[in-house]
């Protein structure tokens, strides 16, 4: 142990070991308590630069285990982690009981912690506060959008305004991200296939959503910047995708606040819905909708602008911080 | 010289060798006629099995010269070449001039040629005789949707009917393959950021395109197998892609029979258009629209039917067929 701790102590320097080692006692000791805490993933960069990481937190502002530093057979990319098949969760808690290759939050520019998966899936109307403050009934089935899947950013980069648009809007959304390969399966089969949730920024362009192309709601949403996505996606277990304070800000201000409880189509409901449609696959998201009090149904209505900060946070699986360009 | 046929001979076999040789020698006097001639780049896996290759065709029924094989630095998805930079071009017809490891086209199995793209973007009603079909007035803008890119198949996979739909039709179209990243561009600069063009099928389920979630195509195009592409994609030099024959048949009967310069909004404003909404990059579809004698429109409506076979042809670049499960 002492030949280790001198080792250690020599290639960071004493202050940033004595840091290293209290973060280390620190994550080790709370996940020694609760072996079966949540796992938080997250893709990350040094501030230093370099390439990107897949990494694991067990607390939302802990230190993070350099999961794809430990086994260089382990991808740097959630999606492709989450490809390679089962064994992911169990791998990664084995790199985190170790307690090897830890990097403190401070040292890291977090990612978005999906990027490039296979579908970007949003389901419109999915809050019954939404659908009153715009006077639509209930719908009967789930609405289905997408988003390309080039709009996501990370969870605190900047939401740039382009210049085709100023009705800029914000929807706070719970993302479901798939852990497995489903097609046309059950509902009481859908805890199986999920991997996890993270927190979504739905923002859309309201004039190219509802006035232009035609109806296709796809351009007003799918502008570059227009997915913020983070900071981690949150392991299943122990969470209940139904009970979850659902809010978001803008400039201080509460602008949403709801509770995924309110959800007019469930989270189980959803997955096997769309998987009887279309074949989901490990890493896709799915949008599960938003709560009332975006900015277009207010009166007078309001869209962002440059300057603004959009926070936006759900119970137990993080918060965003944007700042509108 | 002797020594190599020896080789070669040892490797394959006599009658092996002499078709190969014939086809090598046929293909390498044809590029050599014409240096300016269009390359077609397939993506495909041996009749053997093994893993995907990335190879280049100079004639539509010529033998595939194996890019990924030659260098083991160049990646076997056409996607990931194009994003690794400029060049692809120059590279793949130094190979091929080469004349290196040729495979015969009857030994493999063509696959899609693009995978996995960032987005398969979609144009409708961009052909004048597909609105008037309809009655519906030419649009003044584009009107953008799209299919998921987890519906792409191969050139001569099956398309499957899934349970939850019997109005299944079909939409040949030409498809513009992004290769560069392209963010704001002016109309003119567009030919310098594609990299060619293919053949799709934009399989759209009409009940839930038209009568289903909402108004929203997204799910009536995303079905499983709803997007035949190929067999190749076909560079851009000597390309008119506003002058070109585009054809399909249901067991050999002509139903769409329009030609590209029909177009609404030609190639060069649509890749402009989207460009300025989103960032296109390398490997991205275009889906261009489709001319009228779609089955939806006919009187009596016709879909597709187990057993059909659907054939989707544009001059120049190739034909598909499919046949439907």
């Amino acid at each position: 142990m002492t030949s280790s701790t001198c080792c250690t102590v020599k290639l960071f320097g004493p202050r940033t070991f004595k840091r290293l080692t209290n973060a280390y006692s620190l994550n080790i000791r709370k996940f020694s308590l609760s072996s079966k805490k949540n796992m938080r993933l997250v893709q990350y960069r040094l501030k230093t630069g370099g390439p990107q990481h897949l990494g694991a937190q067990i607390s939302p502002e802990g230190d993070i285990f350099d999961i794809s530093a430990v086994d260089s057979s382990i991808p740097n990319s959630l999606v492709k982690f989450l490809a390679n098949g089962n064994g992911i969760y169990e791998k990664a808690k084995r790199i985190v009981a170790a307690g090897k290759s830890v990097t403190p939050l401070s040292s890291v520019d977090l990612l978005p912690p999906i990027t490039k998966p296979d579908k970007v899936a949003c389901v419109g109307l999915n809050y019954k506060g939404h659908c009153e403050e715009q006077n639509i009934p209930f719908p009967k089935e789930p609405m289905i959008f997408s988003k390309f899947s080039s709009t996501i950013v990370g969870p605190y980069d900047n939401v740039v305004i382009p210049p085709i648009t100023d009705c800029v809007d914000w929807e706070v959304e719970l993302a479901v991200v798939m852990g497995r390969q489903a097609k046309a399966i059950r509902q009481d089969q859908v805890k199986d296939y999920i991997f996890g949730y993270t927190v979504a920024q739905d923002i859309s362009a309201r004039d190219w959503q509802k006035k232009r192309n035609n109806g296709q709601f796809l351009l007003g949403k799918s502008m570059d910047t227009f997915c913020p996505l983070g900071p981690a996606v949150v392991t299943k277990n122990k969470v209940d995708p139904n009970s979850l304070a659902i809010k978001s800000w803008v400039n201080g201000t509460l602008k949403q606040n709801g509770n995924t409880s309110e959800l007019i189509f469930k989270i189980d409901f959803l997955v096997s819905y769309l998987s009887q449609i279309v074949t989901l696959y490990p890493g896709d998201i799915i949008l599960t909708g938003t709560p009332a009090g975006v900015g277009m149904h207010r009166n007078p209505p309001e869209y962002l602008k440059k300057g603004d900060i959009l926070e936006s946070e759900i119970e137990g699986i993080g918060k965003l911080r944007n700042v509108i360009a």
